[in-house]
């Protein structure tokens, strides 16, 4: 955007992915805030690439983006062969679900949506887009049930600190923990947010900062490293964040950092929330040390964005993902309500609900 | 430079801060890794300046550069005036040693030229030229002598993780934290090291992988937030960090995100050293809490290098230091020896010695 105060886009007009006019749209995140631009994915395999290349990313965001890509994989499948499509069409959903190893709701999406294939006759693409959009709208609903529940445990006058992006970029809309942020701050339990630049790729400095001055929401950002000094200052009493996938135990992936702000968040008795929709637990993941951890390309790491700024000659290694565990988390919510000091059964009884 | 590999500079050639020619010669540390290139300084005031803008920095590095300062002041002073310049060099001291307020170092040179002044007759610039080399020689083998000091505490095998420059470049020359990096890799006792970039100005990713490659030490850097990940892999068995300034009572203020390294460090077992000269400590300083703490400019967490990556509007807080308190330190290594678990006895009786 040239100018956001001149044109504010509020958070319930943001939408990563949308199904537009028989195509999947996306805001092209890579290029955030410096340029806010859509691009339109006509095939499955486009869309594919846009959640291994972030163009979307955010694991409740990127599922939703895997169920529309899953309509644009029957519609050609079925035009392509109206007899084997069901079959044609498993290759696609592999491909999808293969996009990014670490967020569970990828895959969580697919197995959904697959789940339709059976009982549909004819052209699937219509009901397919419907339960693509089910999908979608429940997960908007959901992120404002966890934005009521999870601000309802935040004192008034807290100030917060959150990590990555988990906002309406990085969901269907509204977000997790920022949707978290946006309800605090509506009802005054918020009074300042903090939020980690979140190297390498820059989630909240170049993300969750947008998404916030666009909604008139004050946000000072921080180096990575700033944030155990920050709390040691008293100045946060809750670390709001979202996950990738939260595994039977309890246990969360979430974005590289999240762990290290676990810990400092406990030497300092500062509280912990993890906000996601049950679509990113995992029951078939026992712990976190199950969940496979996707690297990223070291680049990231020896750069900022396009420009090189470590020398050549040196190495990085660049785990995308960490794990928190159950220990160091004090709440986990989900729209089916909050879980406090979580444990396997804990969790199993919420899923169970 | 160019090509690091066809041009190597070994750390033995690296200055930071020379005398040359009768200017203060800098290393321009802004620049590097794109860019290796000197500046050639013949006033105070351009000195202070270039302390100030980190055209050095490095809390040793910046005492040997105002005591060269010094130098050039008594210089300019005695020629404008040559009855009065003990008292006209004083406002030149005192610019000198505000140019960055936490690092002691800078306030302890100043100090030291300071009390030569008294004795000495007819042109100062030779007898405050022959310390000011004094103070850049000692420094030199204080961090000699602190590499096989440091290094004999860690067991062979090791990995090590350390953050922001500690090396040439932030010293006298070979390095305080890096010091110990280079004997421990020169005798075996260092497998591997691991860099923090340590954002917002990237020492680490800039600076020390720098040093490391022309050393040809392999570095692999990580994102300041992935340091609690790596120790819970167990992949180093140490964190090594220099110092801006050591309490009376062994707390240690250093760049920020050394906090948040220590809180980790000890939350996962990992030794933590810091490897510093007696000049950096501050016995007037009681605490940690009495150490000025430098803000510096918004922008630098709000950009990377020159680009912006952050939103207009969004607010940021860059506090350059942070401070760790002297119970999550399990050395301070100095050129007088090592204090294990740093108390204010301990380190009064270090100081003594």
């Amino acid at each position: 955007m040239s100018d956001p105060a001149e044109t504010p886009i509020a958070y319930d007009r943001i939408r990563a992915v949308e199904w537009n006019n028989g195509a999947v749209k996306l805001i092209d995140q890579r290029k955030l805030p410096a340029s806010y631009e859509h691009l339109r994915l006509e095939s499955v395999a486009d869309v594919a690439r846009a959640i291994t290349d972030m163009v979307v990313r955010g694991a409740p965001a990127i599922g939703v983006t895997a169920a529309y890509g899953v309509v644009l994989a029957a519609r050609s499948r079925y035009r392509e062969d109206p007899a084997a499509w069901k079959t044609a069409i498993e290759q696609d959903l592999q491909q999808l679900a293969a996009a990014r190893p670490t967020a569970v709701n990828l895959r969580w999406a697919v197995d959904r949506m697959r789940g339709l294939l059976d009982g549909v006759s004819g052209d699937p693409a219509p009901a397919l887009l419907q339960e693509a959009r089910r999908i979608h709208a429940e997960d908007i609903a959901a992120n404002h049930r966890m934005g009521e529940l999870g601000s309802a445990l935040i004192e008034p006058g807290s100030g917060v600190l959150t990590h990555c992006n988990t906002g309406a970029l990085a969901t269907g809309g509204y977000g997790t923990a920022l949707g978290v942020v946006r309800a605090g701050v509506a009802g005054g339990r918020i009074k300042s947010v903090y939020a980690d630049e979140t190297r390498p790729w820059l989630q909240g400095a170049r993300l969750t900062a947008w998404e916030l001055v666009e909604d008139g929401i004050p946000v000072t950002l921080i180096a990575d490293g700033a944030a155990a000094h920050l709390m040691r200052q008293g100045r946060v009493q809750w670390v709001i964040v979202g996950s990738d996938r939260i595994a039977a135990n309890g246990d969360v992936a979430n974005k590289i950092g999240t762990y290290a702000v676990a810990v400092a968040a406990r030497h300092h008795g500062v509280k912990f929330m993890v906000v996601a929709p049950t679509s990113t637990v995992d029951l078939e993941t026992a712990s976190g040390a199950d969940v496979p951890i996707e690297n990223r390309d070291a680049d990231e790491v020896l750069g900022c964005g396009a420009r090189r700024i470590a020398p050549e000659g040196a190495g990085a290694w660049n785990p995308a993902f960490d794990i928190t565990p159950a220990a160091l988390i004090d709440a986990i919510v989900t729209e089916k309500g909050v879980v406090s000091t979580p444990d396997r059964d804990k969790i199993a009884a919420m899923m169970a609900a």
